[in-house]
């Protein structure tokens, strides 16, 4: 069975349902046959590359409610964090433009180290102090520390075409499946479930999909090589 | 829509199932939404590398039967293959391991060339002089024409455990799937094809997988963010 999750960095309530999914996802019986692939979403890719600011600034400004009530929002996120045994640092957070890091996301997926990667920069951005949009260097060393070769990021970071596509096209997919936000969850690309929802919630699509599993109907007959050997003629 | 091929380069089936094949798509009205995808199956995993001897003889031997009816069995091949328009070499093919073949499809998979070095390879093992299992510089030469970077290439060749988890796991999906032979088509994981089939079929299973796909059943409601910012308590 699949998953897709559908992500972005800067995306606090992703940083929170991947770890709900995995709270189901741990007590699933079948969990060794699940595999899991994380797609790009960015929230913002109107941004400058390198261009950042303060999230509570911004999010007072976009609502237009007091930086007071927009720390406080960071503060509830804390909360729910929390109740997961996430750390989550509520004050100094900030956006930013998030290709780059999805390009680094299908490079980790592609030498097999996408879910450390993932977990690597989300802990760079919400629980620790620094930036993942405005300090490549700390980027180069959270991704490495979570499994890549450092030639390979910096090969990746220094050619802006490479894996662009690969962002581009999970944009598209997630529009044709109709994800208009993030966390999207995708399973076997026959259920969905959108947003940082409760554990029971995954748990129930992770049964249903399970459930769901048809076994191949196979048009059997053809000419076919096998260890036995091909379909030739015999004497 | 997905198409997940598994196959061998050793295996004139599968060169003649995936012409068959594509004859299908490429009438196929979505054909631009169908992802084809190769996936490994080594035909005799216990071969040593380097190890090739003539597949006439081979046959011969196996069959039980004269290396003039094997011969004619690999000119049988040569005219099916010629009602595809594919060219076919029927005389001084050799076999051999295919693992490291198979490491460098998942490179070209990863590198977005991986249809064309397939099919580079399988010109090279049928339609023209010289061996694909023996002679690496050869393997290299046709898989950079292919689109793949030298340097990849040889990197991959030079590092044994480069990709092999990934064969591996190819072919424990092609067991768990019940393939015991290639080529083997698996189409949105519902419907498989196995064998060399008439382009018909193929039509047939594309129109059904097609006819299939539901739209994604969605739980919605969970908190996330979106372009217009995240779910954050409004004044």
């Amino acid at each position: 069975m699949r998953v897709e999750i559908w992500t972005d960095i800067n995306c606090p309530f992703c940083y929170i349902g991947k770890s709900r999914f995995e709270q189901a996802l741990d007590a699933f019986p079948h969990k060794d046959q699940v595999e899991v692939v994380h797609r790009s979403f960015e929230l913002d890719p109107g941004l400058a590359k390198g261009e950042t600011g303060s999230v509570v600034t911004k999010i007072a400004q976009k609502y237009g409610i007091s930086e007071a009530q927009a720390a406080a929002n960071e503060r509830g996120l804390k909360e729910q964090a929390a109740t997961l045994g996430l750390p989550y640092l509520s004050e100094g957070r900030d956006y930013g433009n998030s290709f780059d890091l999805h390009r680094l996301l299908h490079l980790a997926k592609e030498k097999g180290v996408q879910d450390a990667v993932v977990d690597a920069l989300y802990r760079g951005n919400f629980a620790e102090e620094g930036s993942v949009f405005g300090d490549e260097e700390r980027v180069v060393r959270l991704v490495v520390e979570a499994g890549l070769d450092e030639s390979d990021v910096r090969a990746v970071l220094g050619d802006p075409s490479a894996y662009a596509d690969a962002v581009r096209a999970d944009e598209r997919e997630a529009a044709e499946l109709g994800a208009g936000g993030v966390p999207f969850f995708v399973l076997d690309r026959a259920y969905g479930v959108s947003g940082a929802q409760p554990a029971e919630v995954f748990t129930q699509a992770l049964q249903q999909a399970w459930g769901d599993r048809a076994p191949l109907t196979v048009v059997d007959g053809g000419d076919a090589c096998g260890p036995d050997g091909c379909a030739v003629p015999r004497t």
